[in-house]
């Protein structure tokens, strides 16, 4: 049995303040530290011998895997980085206060962009302050200009396939350190869910999901590690 | 030209305490934290695009590169972590204070340890306290039971010669976080620096020293980034 735990970063500035962030680099706030903390100790208490980590390039998910792997006095396990375990871009609406998007556009345009599978936000204006292409980080990568969770997953499920599941398939016990959308499209794989029931699948910050696999990489148990913040998970098949 | 960046780590608690290290893992001070901050923003100001980095398996040195990346804003550099570029191993003295040491054994003696270029401390005995041969993070790896600084270079220079000057001739810009020794090891190497010699070189922590290659991995130029605590530099040859 090979664990895997999927860790969603702690609150971000702009979770804090209601703006669609998606690829925009913000930093967790203080209590996003300490959400990332306390991970990193119910991860301890998990007493699961992690050898691996992953991670988006994005800092509020590679600080709360740091902050977390500090406080399991596991600093030195490898992390790798990577832009395809990003957040969802979200398009034009990155930057903008969700209410005022409501306002202007109307709440039932805004859910279904937050919350249909395949309909991507406008996408960003070229010129926009919220352009990354030129960004080093992203040097030789096409940053996309919206994105879909449909197209979210199309990101991250190679990586997946070609880099993250034949490390568990070899029985290293993984951490991925992420985001709302890219650990929606890894639980989407593993559980199976249907496109119209992962828009409703909840990942709460800061709280690992830890997931026993089998040699097929089919989950065997799943549960949060803060049963008192606890979302519902999606049915084991 | 490409550009080395060698950053000593902060404060540990053990310096604070004047304790012999070595392969044992210790936190950072508040001040070594603050040091490892202020490493970063002088790192930023030098204007520097790096694009690698490297360091030991040790707390102090992993954290001090990840405050430095956070005050730069390039948490999403890719970090490899190495054994081979942890500490000295100071055997038998780990965990001695240095005062208490130099009664027991006299400052003659202590001075040989610390001093001398390939004379090691007694071998750490079986079933110290300060054994690390379980440690997972060391699976599969000899743990040494003491080292000399020839020994150190030893360990040093076959991963500097097979795994970073490879990135370096490549144009690669990289920091690299690490030990008083295990950088005293790269600065004899590229400074050709005499053994005599090289036991007289110090390298203050948290002042990143800042040195341009040539195409042969021969220093052009070298500057401690922070001027007012910068240690002399061994010659240009």
């Amino acid at each position: 049995m090979t664990v895997l735990a999927l860790m969603r970063h702690g609150q971000s500035e702009w979770n804090l303040q209601n703006r669609f962030t998606g690829w925009w680099d913000v930093q967790l706030t203080e209590k996003g530290e300490a959400e990332a903390t306390r991970a990193g100790e119910l991860l301890s208490e998990a007493g699961v011998d992690f050898r691996q980590c992953f991670t988006s390039v994005q800092t509020r998910a590679i600080r709360t895997l740091w902050l977390a792997l500090h406080s399991m006095d596991r600093c030195w396990l490898p992390v790798t980085k990577d832009f395809h375990l990003n957040e969802r871009h979200y398009g034009g609406l990155t930057g903008l206060d969700k209410a005022e998007t409501a306002a202007k556009h109307g709440d039932d345009q805004v859910k279904i962009w937050r919350r249909s599978y395949d309909i991507p936000p406008p996408e960003l204006e070229a010129g926009s302050e919220f352009d990354l292409s030129k960004d080093p980080r992203y040097d030789g990568i096409d940053v996309p200009a919206t994105e879909s969770l449909k197209l979210t997953l199309e990101r991250v499920l190679p990586y997946w396939n070609g880099t993250i599941a034949p490390v568990l398939t070899g029985g290293t016990n993984t951490i991925i350190s992420a985001h709302g959308n890219s650990l929606r499209a890894i639980v989407k794989h593993l559980f199976d869910v249907s496109e119209d029931d992962i828009v409703g699948v909840e990942i709460p910050t800061g709280n690992p999901l830890l997931i026993e696999l089998d040699d097929a990489l089919k989950p065997v148990s799943a549960r949060y590690l803060d049963a008192d913040r606890a979302k519902t998970l999606p049915a084991i098949k």
